[in-house]
């Protein structure tokens, strides 16, 4: 196993460390959580020198394994004041693996007015003075980058939200295939913490790296071939076309977006700040709409049309559920990809139905660095607020260029998350828990996922339990009821194995198909013990991950009343279903009694 | 005893109640603070229907003991999470007391968008719409309802700060002298509180009522002339000339802002947003050079002068600390009074030297129904940010007219409050406990008032146990190392009192005079003693508020790392004497160990 890297931005010093006993065989969340607890006192300030930031690739990103080149970071969040972990696809994960750098630590923070991007590569670290890398938008960063390196290398970094210290910034990473910033780690404002750490970019090259060895290369062999198949096979995650040659398959024609239809279908699409369940112009955002317009592209301008149905987040991902939406006036590239959140954020929460402003305002969050999940509920308080109309693209894509000026009180709060948007404007309905915005599922109707929202260590967070899986997509073909009740376990089930699934550096939408598919699940767990060696229990180091971080944020101060939905869920009946949500405050806290 | 007044905005409803045994015999804090505990859900959102706000007498008030006219209003703060009590001075207290009503509780809120005024006289309550007073500037409004009522009654209310639920809206009261706002209970946000009951004014008549009667009325008269010769004698409290006919006495020559230059003098005036402990200009805004301007204008302008030294902010006060500052080139009223905490927020902490850019701001704070500390510090934040230059009394002036503009994304940031204002600025030295500001002493050189900052239930607040008067001022003419660590003793002694204080009615400034004067403190309880026919502790009763209110916190999700100060404080030394905060935070869990 190759040396942890410790940077201590005070002194610009860094150093390569053997992993010590309390880090081996860790990886992904399972690295970044447990630094995060080891190291960084629960209680100090996320944005002054005594918070760190934390890098670290899943465990299985470099290898074969399908879909397995995912990169976790971690800190204290200064939009929860908990702890946190973030993860995104793009190329740093699989450049690290293969330089054989399981996880960095960045602490401290320079004293100076200086802005740094640090060097990385095999056995070699530089951090060097760039300025004029700071302020820059982010697509025009990535150019620059290339050309002044000479190379396409693993990027992440802040982008001008996050040197500002503003908390709905994301950590940015490059795509693969493209300069844009598309690849985010966004969540819990760590871009925010890099900034205050005066970091730029974080370049990681590969050259002279290699592919990683399992321990046992035939194990390791089968697993990863059982998975590609249930990938590959899964309607979910595999197949294009149907027999008769038309689009089958959600991921790979619509993207991720294919849920827009269907959550506004059960009533779920949180629609004009979480006000009802159902958006009308549903249709005109999705991902049905995204392939028509490629589609439309495609026709008009050929070879030129820049629009894709699906290419990869990071190398060696069979699922491509990234689009690239185009200009329905040139063809040429608009945003890549278009997420379902983000259309969800920016389109329906909203209630902006034209998908060219959509695709905007995600093109825009990407260049000023900021997550669109919280950037979307940050407008959406402006909505609230009066500042801004409900359905008013042109308005809300205004709001957001303010952000470019540094001296614009508005374009501070479209940067600083919903929670403190929503205050400053004196909002009562602000959807956040641990002061992290809700993503795109309405709890009301669909009890499972409020439950993990309510209690993940993260703050609001769908992919931190993705009980949807269940209870609107249905596992082998059974759709747990949404309005039950009792979702403590439901919720405990999927924070668990999402907590292994990114420590194993899997993409967690792996989970469509091994829920569905035993030999797939048996083909994750056996590439994951094969690499390492040994037998790793899914629920033990799930568990154990949550403890960690649950154990950080109550030494931060966190109480039973952090793990609450807002009160206007209880007390708002949300159309079409007019139901609250009603899960007793026993059953959340259920969730983690045993840690 | 009286009844209670009860309250419902959800219907527009109100019942007289008797009071239940839980509430006999308290009054002021000791009623707001255990209405709150007992009948406010600590987790509900402190601006919604759940919350409540209550107003209370304090238990002497209307009677002839000196100094003892204070109101308590209390409700779960919106800008702490917490339980607030804020005390103001004013006509309401007293003409409450004369038409025999202990206490008011507000609850509900109505559903339709139109704004109310409540009328209060003897057994008598009417709840009227009056859409009109909605938006006005506050000195408007007192103007309005002095001619729409035909009398001059106590009013309170909330002003367009309020009326938006923003956080850093105090509850405004008018004058006795005059129609201005310059009676604020300004902490915690509870202006907003009021907006989100939809209530402009609160409006009390004492016609037909009479002077409450105390029990054992020779001990009262006893008991209050005892009190009276302590004020009058004691040279912070009492004396206006000596025997040379020269300026002499603190308060009634130079009001509380006589503290700005004895601040400056001993470093511990934060200056700058807390960079440095003294100001270099301190005289040119203090009290000294109030009473200068007033000299000067009264020169020039004779009769038509419309300056003072001195008036007393409720009916019965003695000591008389509130100024009115005048425009030097009118000679007219400019704002009455400027206080210490108002002079220092507005001038010292924003490096801000001239007198006139400082009372304008307070002016435009008290029309928008602003708490100045709040304000001062939220414009600091401003500064801390970029959007405005610090020293810069213009720009300062011009940012906080922003919030006239109600689509003013600065104007909405400006009434935020600190903590909002300088996160969403991305700023990291944010002097706030509990989310409420700190006033106007660094707690760095003087550790007793930190220690009171860091754990009193209301947030940072001087006037929760105000330790000053030993570390600085002295009593029996003996000063406190305010250097030294020990002090949980000392801030919980004062916390106690200042709870018993608050109970009483009478203004806590009568600490100077009873802390140095035996007979005057045997006064203060003699008088609360005759009043009720029963001893009342001081401890006792000091311990119980601050236990309900300290229970309420708890409930509320505070644990120990809320009575903590921002961690700049312990790592930026302040100048001049290079300091840091000290005290460990064993000492500071100390001060509430026994709760």
């Amino acid at each position: 196993m190759g040396k942890i890297l410790r940077i201590d931005m005070s002194d610009l010093s860094h150093k390569w460390e053997d992993t010590p006993a309390k880090y081996k065989d860790l990886a992904g969340r399972a690295f970044t959580s447990k630094v995060v607890r080891e190291e960084v006192d629960p209680t100090c300030h996320p944005l002054r020198e005594n918070n760190k930031f934390v890098i670290s690739p899943g465990l299985l990103a470099g290898t074969l394994a399908p879909s397995s080149g995912r990169l976790s970071v971690g800190a204290k969040s200064p939009l929860t004041g908990g702890i946190k972990e973030s993860s995104a696809g793009g190329l740093t994960a699989t450049r690290l693996a293969r330089i054989d750098v399981p996880g960095i630590i960045i602490e401290g923070a320079p004293s100076k007015d200086e802005w740094y991007s640090i060097y990385i590569g095999k056995e070699k670290c530089e951090i060097k003075k760039t300025n004029d890398y700071a302020g820059m938008g982010l697509y025009d960063l990535i150019g620059k980058i290339w050309k002044d390196t000479g190379a396409k290398p693993g990027i992440i970094g802040s982008g001008i939200a996050g040197q500002r210290l503003l908390v709905g910034a994301g950590v940015f990473g490059n795509n693969i295939e493209n300069s844009d910033p598309g690849r985010y780690a966004g969540r819990g404002g760590l871009g925010a913490v890099l900034g205050s750490k005066r970091i730029v970019a974080i370049i990681s090259d590969d050259a002279g790296g290699e592919r990683p060895k399992p321990k046992d290369v035939d194990k390791f062999e089968n697993g990863r071939k059982a998975l590609r198949e249930a990938l590959d096979t899964h309607p979910v995650t595999g197949v294009l076309n149907d027999d008769k040659g038309e689009p089958f398959g959600g991921l790979k024609n619509y993207g991720t977006n294919v849920l827009q239809n269907i959550l506004s279908e059960a009533g779920g699409l949180p629609t004009k700040g979480f006000s009802t369940g159902r958006f009308d112009a549903a249709a005109k955002i999705s991902g049905e709409a995204v392939h028509e317009l490629i589609d439309k592209t495609k026709e008009k301008f050929g070879d030129k049309a820049e629009g894709k149905y699906a290419h990869a987040c990071h190398p060696g991902c069979v699922m491509s559920c990234s689009n690239v939406v185009p200009y329905e006036d040139t063809g040429k590239l608009h945003v890549s990809p278009l997420e379902y959140e983000t259309a969800w954020a920016l389109g329906a929460n909203l209630d902006i139905s034209s998908l060219h402003d959509v695709a905007e305002l995600n093109r825009i969050c990407n260049d000023i660095g900021l997550d669109t999940i919280e950037a979307g509920n940050t407008i959406a308080m402006l909505m609230e607020g009066g500042l801004v109309e409900y359905g008013d693209g042109p308005g809300a894509i205004a709001a957001l260029k303010e952000a470019y000026d540094a001296k614009s009180a508005m374009g501070k709060l479209v940067c600083s998350g919903t929670l403190l948007a929503g205050k400053a404007l004196g909002v009562t309905r602000i959807p956040v828990v641990k002061g992290q915005a809700l993503p795109a599922y309405d709890p009301r109707p669909i009890r499972g996922i409020g439950v993990t929202y309510a209690t993940t260590p993260m703050g609001a967070d769908h992919t931190a339990g993705y009980t949807i899986a269940a209870e609107i997509l249905g596992i082998k073909g059974t759709v747990t009821d949404p309005r039950a009740l009792d979702k403590a376990e439901l919720s405990k089930a999927f924070q668990s194995t999402t907590a292994y699934i990114d420590f194993s550096g899997y993409c967690l939408f792996i989970a469509f198909a091994i829920l569905d598919n035993d030999d797939g699940m048996k083909g994750m767990t056996d590439t994951v013990d094969a690499f390492l060696g040994k037998s790793v229990d899914i629920g033990e180091m799930g568990t154990s991950i949550l403890k960690d971080e649950r154990d950080f944020n109550k030494l931060a101060g966190f109480t039973k009343n952090d793990d609450r939905l807002p009160e206007f869920f209880r007390t708002e009946p949300l159309p079409p279903h007019n139901v609250t949500f009603d899960v007793t405050d026993e059953e959340l806290d259920a969730v983690f009694k045993d840690l």
